[in-house]
C-alpha cells in the first residue's frame, strides 16, 4: 500500500497528520484543512477539548474553525500512514520527535518538521533513513491561548524544503495548498541555508530578550551595548554557517537589524515561554549552534555566553516546573 | 591647620570620617572605633536612627556597638578635616564620590576608598590632585540588615595601599588599628594590581549570579558551561590587566575557581542588590573594564556580553525604582 493519497487524485485529498496542536500545529493544520486536505491531529494535553470542539484560529484576516478528521492521542493510533506527518512540537530535551511520529510513517509518507533551531532534523533523519524529511520554518506571530484556541497575531509565511537539500513534490504540494488559502509559502531546495538565515535572528534576539530582564526587540535595539552584542552573535552565526558550507549573503546582518528596527516591538517566543513558565528551546536554538562551533573550531564567545546563562535559567525552570507538578509550593 | 591629629600623639587619636554607613562603612568604622580611633560618620538615609542608637555590628566573633563621635548628614558639616576620609559608598552612576567628601578634605587628609570595581579612583584623584588617595578592597561577607544594623557573616580582610602605587603611612596606620582588634589587613604598594586580582573573581561571578536566574557560586560552578564562561571572563581580565601593565600571576584563574569551589555557596553582592531591588555596581565592575578593553584594543567578548545584558537589567531596575518612588504600582 502506498498510502491513501495518489497524486493524480489531486491535492484536495492529501492526507496530513499534524503532531502537536500548539500555535504552529493549530494554525497550519487549520489552514491546510481549509485548503481541502484531510487533516488529523495528535493532541496530548488538549486532546479532550479538541475532540469535543475542534481547533479555533482567531485572526484579523478572518477566523478559521477546524474539525480534524481524527483526534488521536498518539501517532500509533493512526489508521493508515498519511502522505505527510507534520510535526509542530517544541524541540526540548526529553521530547523525542522520532518517537512521536512512530507508527504513522509508511513507505509513501514524508515527515515535515516545522520547528525552531538548527540541526534539528538529524535525529529524525537517522531514525527514518528511507523517509523523505521536509524541513519547515514558520515566520509567524501566533500564540496558543487555550486548549484548541490559537490567536494569530501577524505574519504566517512558511519556508520549506527537502532535507538536507533538493526538490520535493510534497513540499510543492504543501505550498500550493497554503497559497490557495492565502498563506504565503516558499519552497527552497536549500532549506539548511534557510535555517541558518533564520538563526541569524533567533540566536541573538531570543536569548537576549530573556536574559536582559524580559525585554522586547525595540528595547534591545534601544541599547547600544546590546545591539553591539546582537551584531556580534550574528557575525558568529554567519562564520559558523560558512564553516559548515552554508554561507549567507554579506548583508544579512544589516538586513536583520534594520528589519527588526522597522518591526513593531516584538516579544520573542523564548520570552513568551519564559514568562509563561514553559521550557525554552535553548538546545535547538543555541546549544546545537555552540556544539557545531566547537566541533568546527569556530570561535563563538558571545553565543557561548548566552547559551551558558540560558541553560541554567532553563534548568531552574525545570526544577520549578517539577516542584509545581509535585504539588510543592516552595 | 594640619588637622587635629598629629602622628606623634599616637594612633589612638587618629580621626576618621566614614562616609556611607552600609555594611562596609559600618563594619570598618565600628572596628576602627573599637581600636581607639575617633570615628565620625556621614549617614544619609539612616541618619536619624544612627544618631539615636549608633551602629550595631552583629558577628560570630562577638558583637560591636559603635557610637560615632559625630553623625553628620554631609561631609560639609565636618568640624575640621580628619586624618582620613573613609568612603564606603556604592559606585553607581549619579553617586559622585568627589562631591560626597567635599568639605572634609584638609591638607593633611587622606581619602580611603573601600569600594568595588576597577578604575574607580580616577574621578576622586582628578578632583583632589594634591590629596593622598588610598584604595582599599574588602574581602568580607556582611549585609546591612536595617538602619545602623550590620550582620557580619564571614571574612573581613582589608587590602589597601596608596593609589596608584607606593608606600603610605596612613595605610600602615589603618592596618595597625584593624589588626589591633583582630581584623586581618594587608598594605600593598601596588593596589591597582590588587584591584585587578579582585576583578578576576568579581567580573565573572557577580554578573553570572544575576543573569543565570539568581544563583549562588556553587550553582555556577555546578554548570560545566558556566564554569567555562567564568574561566573565559577571567582570561579576558588577565589579558586586560597585562595590557595596562598590571600582569597577574599565571595561576590566578585556577586559584579563583578552586578557591570558590572550596567556599560555602555564596551569594554575590550584585545578586543581593538585585534581589533587594537596589542598583548594581555594573559600571564599576564591568563597564570600566569593557571600556578599558576597547581603548586598549583587548578583545573581551564574554565580558562585553555580560555587561550589555546587565546594563539593561540595571536600567529596568532604575525605572522600577523610579516608579516606586513616584508612588506608582504598575
Amino acid at each position: 500500500m502506498e498510502g491513501h493519497h495518489r497524486k493524480d487524485e489531486g491535492r484536495a485529498e492529501a492526507s496530513i497528520l499534524v503532531v502537536g496542536t500548539g500555535a504552529i500545529g493549530g494554525f497550519y493544520g487549520a489552514r491546510l484543512a481549509q485548503a481541502g486536505a484531510r487533516v488529523s491531529v495528535v493532541a496530548r494535553s488538549d486532546h479532550d477539548r479538541i475532540r469535543a470542539g475542534g481547533i479555533h484560529v482567531q485572526s484579523e484576516g478572518g477566523d478559521v474553525h477546524f474539525e480534524p478528521r481524527q483526534v488521536l492521542r498518539s501517532a500509533r493510533e493512526c489508521d493508515g500512514p498519511p502522505d505527510i506527518v507534520l510535526v509542530a512540537t517544541k524541540v526540548i530535551p526529553g521530547a523525542d520527535t522520532a518517537d512521536l511520529v512512530q507508527g504513522a510513517v509508511g513507505p509513501g509518507t514524508s515527515i515535515l518538521l516545522i520547528q525552531n533551531g538548527i540541526d534539528i532534523e538529524e535525529p529524525v533523519s537517522r531514525a527514518f533513513p528511507e523517509t523523505e524529511i521536509l524541513s519547515g520554518l514558520a515566520f509567524i506571530a501566533a500564540n496558543r491561548v487555550g486548549p484548541g484556541r490559537i490567536l494569530h497575531l501577524d505574519y504566517g509565511r512558511l519556508t520549506l524544503g527537502r532535507y538536507p537539500s533538493g526538490p520535493s513534490r510534497k513540499a510543492e504540494m504543501i505550498c500550493s495548498l497554503l497559497e490557495s488559502v492565502g498563506v504565503p509559502c516558499l519552497v527552497t531546495e536549500d532549506v539548511v541555508t534557510a535555517r541558518w538565515q533564520k538563526l541569524v535572528w533567533n540566536a541573538p534576539f531570543n536569548p537576549i530578550s530573556v536574559l536582559a530582564g524580559g525585554v522586547d526587540t525595540q528595547a534591545i535595539l534601544g541599547s547600544e551595548e546590546l545591539t553591539r552584542v546582537a551584531r556580534a552573535v550574528m557575525e558568529e552565526v554567519c562564520r559558523l554557517a560558512a564553516a559548515v558550507q552554508h554561507p549567507l549573503s554579506s548583508d544579512v546582518i544589516d538586513q536583520n537589524i534594520d528589519g527588526t528596527r522597522a518591526m513593531k516591538p516584538y516579544k520573542t517566543s523564548m520570552l513568551l515561554d519564559y514568562e509563561n513558565g514553559r521550557p525554552m528551546e535553548v538546545e535547538a536554538i543555541l546549544g546545537n549552534a555552540v556544539r557545531l562551533a566547537r566541533s568546527n573550531g569556530v570561535p563563538a564567545p558571545h553565543l557561548e555566553t548566552l547559551y551558558a546563562l540560558l541553560h541554567l535559567v532553563n534548568l531552574k525552570g525545570d526544577i520549578e516546573r517539577h516542584h509545581r507538578s509535585m504539588g510543592r509550593q516552595d
